[in-house]
């Protein structure tokens, strides 16, 4: 059974109570259970970390190798400038879906730039909680040997 | 039962054939098969339209306020500087997901600005065909009322 | 009696019914209709064109040559990237005057710039349908001989 | 009767003899005259005030509450740098169309820029002293109750 | 006993009537006699001065040397774009502190620079009516001789 | 009794021994002392801390809701690039005062920009330790209900 | 017999009468006839098109695969903006010739980048209708075997 | 005899106290006199004004059509941003020469750039009070005829 | 019989040697040979110079004057920052076509841009050798006394 | 005998791992001995340490003040961004030679800026292991008491 | 008696013959008679020295060094692009005048920045011929010790 | 026994002499022993040569085809422009390393870019002459056999 990590990046623990207009009302712990039933339904381990701290991500990348098939990442506003992270995931090779709840390229400019995708296979944004089941789904498909050739 | 449009902007009538290094090798008849079928299991309607055409793609737009409840629309290199294109989806107001088959913020500077995200409801980029399946499913959740409420 | 051509680019059409706020109620047909009527009571015949299509505009614009006397042009969203509608304006050499329905100055920064508005005579912006009056009484006061001096 | 405050900024009580082949040979007075008699016909009490100074225009757009129902402002090269301007047009609520003899946005690239157009409710430029009755007659469309319908 | 003159520039007479969303409901006046009683307590004697005339707030600063012992000035929009008044309180020396009532850093881009600061002892903004006070106590402050050793 | 959290981002636990004619030769431990001697007698309960880690501060912040009045953050060098932090801050909802020993407007311009400032109530810089007292006095005239008007 | 393929983009049907200062007397029509003649020479069947709208040169591109061995290519304006026709001519793959009449590097500034340059085999400009005598050369040169090795 | 009329903008009536190791120890009042003094020996009558206003300069330039045949202008910060003032050197059409103390170039960035220098004959700066009476000697070779020719 | 000057820039010489897969493996003497020969069939006398000096290539062009009818000149990197090359160009007076073996506008960012362009006739570039014999074409067609009309 | 602190950021912990065709196959562990053992050879006591978390890096300059003589710092991708650690190289005052396996200037654009240069000794950037070899070099020949005078 | 090193840069060995309608007709011959003689009449002993090398005429100054008291320096288009040069008058300590005969100022943008100004005393520009005595004459002011009192 | 040059561009000639409080004391002679005799310890035989001209130091690269092993090149101010010593660097393939006296990332903005960098081995800056002596080393290290693997 292949195995996937999600790895949530800074202040996505407050989930759920965090500018609601933009964020919405789930908690992470809930969006972690519907990761993991999901992954189940998918025929996927999945296993949910959450750090305020850039160096924890980045501990938690190095230490995935050999264990994880997939990532699936929401840097949170790390996606904007923090290099370190592009590294990390360039360095582990796993390959690693970048997720974001809202629709970072219609929010201000500066989050419009996102420094990790360009080591990322894509980028899924815009749909609240669903944008994690997506690249839940993602990961499933490329783990199924291709990007749409079923 | 709800209905779906799907868009494919201009030179995506050549995948299959066009820089497979870069678009792989599913032609474009392939990926609407896929997505009346998996618009099927997910109890959508889905018609596919392509043009090279701007013009043809406003119109088609346009024609379908009313009769879709949603678009799947990858805009091609329309997406970088067809304004006309973006006011056209926030005109008809018809929930839109943009979809990409690269990851357009691994390619040339150029391809990293979406004049269409920012009226989108989200972006998914970067999985081939399956950016397209992808796509449809967030359409399908958005329909279901929430986007990841369940 | 002089003639004028009034030129409306992408998603005019939909016009009282597109994003009232930004827009307004009053339809693209009213507007034609105010338009003819005026003209008469100033003496020009005016005639209406629609297209969501770059080249319908620029074929249009060739066309007039010879038969209209002067334009009255709202680029929509072509204003800020077609080059090539800005060359036939040039080409054409009928004088030609550059209106908008809202104050394009007042928007997003991406419609602060004119490409049309260096080979038009003038731009009128922000009046909504009134915009397209003051056009024509601006057609009218060029065409009478002067830009004031009457 | 409405009342309407026609202001003129820096080097306008030049115009006639300043560079006439960019602003024409109607002298300021010539205009003002234009303007007090299209404001009879149309049922407006027209006051012109020309200044070179900053303040001057500050000041009188601020005398200008209860008093006026509508501004025409012809900003002069302020149009291009005077944020206070700007924020005396804001400050004073009263409606103000900027108006230009020249197309502004055919000339220097620094005058493409109106840092007081964002305030205005819209921008008329590009023919002569035409441009200044363009502005009252908006003025009188907008003071009869609507951007165009009538 | 020390002497401290206030400064207000453009549009500040406006204050209390002026988008009281962006700067609150009281008056020039009214801050003017807070400061003036803020003064006494701390033992300062405080004049105010406002113009919407950037040359006579230059003039006003020139007349302060060897009259004053600092000065807490609001640019209002000068701010942005006055290298003059920049110049002048390089040139009278005079220990200066800038303060803004709204928080020029969340507001348009434009707003976002001062080219007085980096003349200015320091700035202070965003706290309505109280940034001028603490613009009082901090010239107290540096007048106690220090910048917090006491 | 309100309480106010003091928050110190990197390098300030060298103050005083660092770069001292830049910062000055208080050392943190006596502007701790300051602000909560100065807290007493506004009628404030004042905690402090301080660390070198992005993800402690933000921890911190997280920790600080339900328990804290008000924030006076100083977030060092993080001040310019941490959208991280600057999240942590808009996601907590606290009113928070950014303060800054320095007059970063006159420093290298990479200073000149806070990605912070945009989500605070208020940037008070330039004045050295005096600059957190005024934080706190703006936080007691905050928590008193207004923004000046008492 | 090898065939090549000219393509004319919009406004050029109205050359010789279009600025003549800019773009000189001779006719499109003339034009092609030089070409297809000077085609007979070099050994190369010559077909011209000419349109105004970006959708029929995408088409005609397509559809010159499998037909075509080489194409000279002036898009007109759309050379400054249409990445769609960029990637039509990367995704045909046939040799193509991009020319100019004018030297679009001594003109306005937005002339003297090109989108489709980077996917060209080279770029020709300056030489009036000599210019597409020179791609038709070019294209007889590449077709030879190399580019200069005879 | 000629008439030349020399201007000096804002804060240069400091001179001689303000900034001296910018700008020096010797007066306007002399600098004025020295001018007057050298004027007679070039044959020049030579009247100097100076002003902390905008309006001012821009007043007395358009009073001296007509009665001076040549102006030397130190528009001091003004230079960088005064596009009124600007227009106002171009509107009276008397050749200008720009003149400045200090080296503009070898200052801050912002002090780079003139606004004026476009439509000056030339500019002289870096010399401290003698750029002035080389100014005065530019203005008496200009009218001598030519510009070196002698 | 007219007479061309073809002039190499710095690094030329080492044509054949230097980075094959981007110059080709052709010889600069191979190249002066053919153009000398295809000068004689198109009744041109072609002398050829390189240097990788600056100085020289300017010398030179000026000792051209009023000796060679036109010059083909290959700046090599000069082409991008040598503003004195240009003023060569322009100052002689010769009709200058530019040339370059690899198509300039497919590389690195610096190379799109020619700083010779501007004074030159016409710009040919991405045809390896076969770039030199065009650009000795387009002179033959320019001194028959037009730029296509035979 | 003098002591030196060899600092590596993030990521460098997978070295020889991680990309190896930019990195090369030398472990992070190898390299330590080799400086140890090179450090010896120089009279330099040698003690390295690697974090993936900036605070940590921070925190570990604070500690080197009194302790060590010189730093090697290798700050991985936070040389790009962390103006953190920059301040704290600054505040520390120990001499630090910035080193870099790969030639970061021969790379993606961000690489090529680094924020911790300007408070660096020097940079030392793409000899691989080696780099680190001449970093301990240069900071033997800085501690014998100069920068080349030997 | 002080001698002076009258230095011109590329392409101004043409004066006279190069676009007269920029440069004027005087050529460089007279120009330097005419520096001799102004020399003599001030006290100065004047050599000048044209190439059209960068090498050349830092060569020529290095030599001065220790044999001329002052400068004056032409550099021709070297002005916007020769850091070399710029250091070359940086390290020889020369006092160094920049002259230019055309208001580089007002011609194109690439024009309007000196590389060389932050080095020179001060810049002289658009005076033809006349830019040259102007600037012995400002050498020999600044010889005789001051810059204006005399 | 390998070789290597070393090459020294514009101004360096002037060291010792040269602004000392930038680039120290020891002159270039004096460089070029150390050099030599350092050469002789590692095993390498060194020349050294110095130009000011860009065309000598390309000229002397093309020259060292085939005799030099390595060369360390030391480009002066051409560092920040000269793309044509840019390409003969590239041009000749031999392994460069870059060096400089000075910390150019601590300098003027200009000098923080090198255009000669991207197609050397890598950068050396700083350490004053030292930097030479550790550009020798790495060519050493090189040479070896491999990039710190000994």
């Amino acid at each position: 059974m292949a195995r996937v990590l999600v790895l949530h990046g800074p202040n996505l623990n407050l989930l759920g109570t965090r500018e609601p207009e933009v964020y919405g009302t789930v908690t992470l712990a809930e969006i972690d259970r519907m990761l993991v039933e999901r992954g189940k339904a998918l025929g996927l381990e999945v296993d949910c970390f959450q750090s305020n701290h850039e160096g924890d991500l980045i501990d938690r990348l190095h230490a995935a190798r050999g264990v994880y098939d997939a990532v699936v990442l929401n840097p949170g506003a790390l996606t904007h400038y923090s290099y370190a992270l592009r590294d990390a995931v360039a360095a582990v090779g796993i390959p690693t879906v970048e997720v974001h709840l809202s629709n970072i390229h219609a929010r201000e400019p500066f989050r419009h730039r996102s420094v990790i995708a360009p080591v990322a296979v894509g980028q899924i944004c815009g749909f609240g909680p669903l944008s994690y089941l997506l690249g839940l789904e993602a990961v499933a498909g490329l783990l199924r040997g291709g990007r749409g050739k079923e």
